[in-house]
C-alpha cells in the first residue's frame, strides 16, 4: 500500500483540493493525509512534485502503432491523396515496421501519459511488443476485405491473426476486432465479425464515414473512391451500404471519425454506438472536423484518440487534446477543457470495457501526476484548462507500478 | 567569415537543396560550398546538424513582454471577462513585472527561433532589459489615454517614456509609438501621437476590432464596454469612431487583430496597413478568428504574432504557427504552412522596416537552424508543413552571432 497526496485530484470530473490518495493495484481509498495514515498505517509514503495534479492516465482508444516509422511518404491535406500515398508506399512503410520503433513509441505514449491504448492491429506484427509493454491494451484485429474475391480468404487469414492474438490475452491484454470501414469491408464479411464479437463478447471498432470520398461512395458509388477502386481492381462496386453497415452492427461500436454522419445516421447511432474523434488526423487529411454540438444535440457520447503516426505528428493526448481546443474554436473554452479530460479518460474506459480512467475507489491504479510549475490557481474550474495549455506529465503508473 | 552548409534552405518563399551559405554580419553569398571555399578561402566552416533547415530568424511583430509572469489570473473565454480581470489584478500583475523574468522570458524566445521582436511597452518598465538582449527590437511605446481629462497628462508622461527609449536606440534597438486602441485613445491623443510618427519617421502599431464588445462599442457606444467604463469612470462615452480612427491613421500601421473589421473598412485598409494576427490569443480570449480568405480578398497583408503571456501559453512562434494551421482548418495545409512561414519572417520584418526575415544575399544575419529529426522528403513541398509539425529550433544567430 502506498499514500500520495498531490495538491489537486481530478475526480469524477471534480477537482479536489488537498486530499491524498491510498493505492495498491486499485484504488483503495481517498482522504486527508491523517486519516489514510491511520487506517493504513503500514502504507508508503511515495513523494511527488510540490505543484502536481493527480489524474488517471490517459485512455487512447484508437492508435495504429504498426505505422509508428516517422515518415514525410504521406500526402496530407487530402483523404484520397493521403490514401493514394499510403497504397503507394505500401512495400517500403511495411518493411518499415519493426518491434524497436514500436517499442520506442509505446514508451513515449507511457511517458506522455497515456495508460491504456486501443491499438488498431493491421498486420498483426505489434503482437509481441505489445504483449511486453506494461501498457494496458485493447487489440483490435483488423479486418479489410473490399472485394467478393476476398471474403473468404482474408477472413481466414483474419481469424489465424485474431486466435494469435487470443492466445496472448492478459489482465492488460484483451482481444478486441475491428472492421476497418464500410467501404473497405465486404457486407459478409462484416456479418461474419459482428456474429464473432457477439458470441464472443469481443468489443468491436470501425472507421466510418471519415471523408467526403468515402461519403460519395456509399452513397452513390461515385467521386474518387471510383478512380481509386478501378486503379486497383479495374472495377469499382460499393459491397455495402451506409444503412446496411449500421444494421449489421448491432453491437456498440467505436465508430472511429464519423465526421462525415449525416442527420438520420446520428439519429440512429444515438443509444447503440459511441465516435471517436481525432482532430490532429481530420485536419491533416483534409476532412472536415466532427461537430460535436450535434454530438451532443443526438446524444452521442464521443472519445478523443489520436490516431496513429501515418496521420498525426506525435500520439501525445495533451497534445491532441491542446488542438481540439482550437479546431473546435466555438466550444465554451474552460467547460470544453473539462469535458476533453473526461473524453480523455473515464468515457474511452467505459467505451474499452475497463475498469480505469478516473481516480475513485476500487478503480484500477492507472493514473499520473502532471506538474503544473508556477500556476496558482484562484478559481479551481480553471485546472482543466491550464492542465491541457501547460500541464507536463512527470509520472506514469500502470496497475499501481510506476513506469 | 563563416560558411555553413545546411541540407535545406528557406530563401525567399522557396526551398533551396545543398546549398551554402558565407556570412558575416549579413550574408554574403549563397552557392556551392566549392564556389564559396573558392570566393572566401579564409572562412570558417561551422558545423551543424544533418538534417538541417536554415532560415531567417522568426519576427514576432507583436509581444507584451512586461506581462511575462507565468498566471492563471486572467480569466480566458470571453474579451470582456478577460479585461475585467487583468484590471482586477493589475496591483498584483504590475507588481510581478521583473528584469528576470522578462529577461528569462526573452533568452527563451530567442531560444524558440525569434531574432526580432515588436515589443509593446505599456510602461516603459522592458526598456532596459530589451537593450541588454542580444534580441533585435521595434520597442512600440504605447499609449492609453480613453479619457478627456487624461489627453494632456497622460500624452506627456508618455512622451517622456519615448524619449527614454529614444535614448536607448542603437542597431538593434529601435524606437516606435502605439495607440493601444480605437475604444482606449482619445482623437486628439490619437492625433498627436500619428503627427509625431510622421515627423519622426516611426513605425506604428493599434489594436483594432479585436472583440465583438469593442464593435458593438464603436459602433453605438453600448454592449459590454458601457458597463465596463460606467464602472471605471461614472460615465460612458466613446471618444472616436473607427472611421475617425483610421482617419487618423493617415500611414502605414500594423493593426493588431481586426478580427471584427467589416468589409467597408477592410476595403479603406487596404493598401494602407496591415494586420498582425495572433490565433491563440484570439481564441482564448473567446475573440472569433481573423478571416484569412477575405485577407486575400482585399488584398491586406497579415503577420503572424504571439501577443503577450497575459494571453497565450508561450511565445513561440513555430507553435503559433502549429495551432493557425489547425484553427484555421479550411486553409490548403501545404501552401498556408508556407505562407505561415512568410508571414512569420519576410512580411513582418518589412513591415518592421528591418533588412532581416530571408535567406538572401545582403540582409542581416538573423537566422536560425531547425532540426527535421529523422524526417526525409520526397517533395520539398512537403518541407513548411513538416517544419511546422515537428521542427526543432536547436541554433539561433543574431547580426551573425550565435545566441
Amino acid at each position: 500500500m502506498r499514500i500520495v497526496s498531490p495538491k489537486y485530484i481530478f475526480s469524477n470530473g471534480e477537482i479536489l483540493e488537498n486530499l491524498s490518495v491510498a493505492f495498491s493495484e486499485k484504488i483503495e481509498k481517498i482522504g486527508t493525509l491523517q486519516d489514510l495514515k491511520n487506517e493504513f498505517p503500514n502504507a508508503e509514503i511515495s513523494e511527488i512534485r510540490e505543484n502536481s495534479l493527480m489524474m488517471a492516465g490517459f485512455v487512447n482508444s484508437h492508435v495504429h502503432l504498426e505505422y509508428s516509422h516517422h515518415t514525410t511518404e504521406y500526402n496530407y491535406g487530402d483523404f484520397i491523396s493521403w490514401l493514394n500515398s499510403v497504397v503507394a508506399n505500401f512495400p517500403n512503410l511495411s518493411q518499415n515496421i519493426s518491434d524497436e520503433v514500436m517499442n520506442e513509441t509505446l514508451n513515449r505514449i507511457l511517458k506522455s501519459g497515456t495508460t491504456t491504448v486501443g491499438v488498431i492491429s493491421s498486420l498483426g506484427l505489434d503482437l509481441e511488443v505489445l504483449k511486453n509493454s506494461p501498457i494496458r491494451k485493447v487489440v483490435f484485429n483488423e479486418i479489410i476485405a473490399s472485394q467478393p474475391h476476398q471474403v473468404d480468404s482474408f477472413y481466414q487469414l483474419w481469424l489465424s491473426r485474431l486466435q494469435k492474438s487470443e492466445e496472448l490475452q492478459d489482465e492488460k491484454f484483451t482481444p478486441a476486432v475491428s472492421l476497418h470501414s464500410p467501404y473497405s469491408v465486404h457486407r459478409i464479411v462484416a456479418k461474419k465479425v459482428v456474429e464473432l464479437a457477439k458470441t464472443k463478447n469481443y468489443k468491436i471498432s470501425a472507421h466510418s464515414l471519415e471523408s467526403k470520398a468515402e461519403r460519395d461512395w456509399l452513397d452513390s458509388e461515385s467521386g474518387e473512391f471510383y478512380d481509386f477502386y478501378m486503379r486497383a481492381y479495374g472495377n469499382a462496386h460499393r459491397h455495402t451500404t451506409v444503412d446496411e453497415f449500421f444494421e449489421t452492427l448491432d453491437l456498440e461500436t467505436i465508430l472511429v471519425h464519423g465526421n462525415y454522419l449525416n442527420d438520420s445516421e446520428l439519429e440512429k447511432i444515438s443509444g447503440n454506438h459511441l465516435i471517436a474523434h481525432s482532430p490532429i488526423s481530420n485536419r491533416l487529411l483534409g476532412n472536415k472536423k466532427l461537430d460535436l454540438q450535434k454530438m451532443e444535440k443526438f446524444g452521442i457520447p464521443w472519445i478523443l484518440a489520436t490516431d496513429g503516426l501515418s496521420s498525426n505528428y506525435s500520439l501525445d493526448m495533451l497534445e491532441e487534446m491542446k488542438i481540439a481546443l482550437f479546431l473546435h474554436e466555438n466550444m465554451d473554452l474552460e467547460s470544453f477543457g473539462k469535458d476533453l479530460l473526461l473524453a480523455s479518460t473515464s468515457r474511452p474506459a467505459k467505451a474499452l470495457g475497463l475498469n480505469v480512467g478516473d481516480i475513485s475507489e476500487n478503480i484500477l491504479s492507472d493514473f499520473i501526476f502532471i506538474d503544473l510549475g508556477n500556476l496558482e490557481f484562484d478559481n479551481l474550474q480553471k485546472i482543466p484548462l491550464h492542465t491541457i495549455l501547460k500541464g507536463e506529465v512527470y509520472k506514469t503508473f500502470v496497475a499501481g507500478k510506476e513506469i
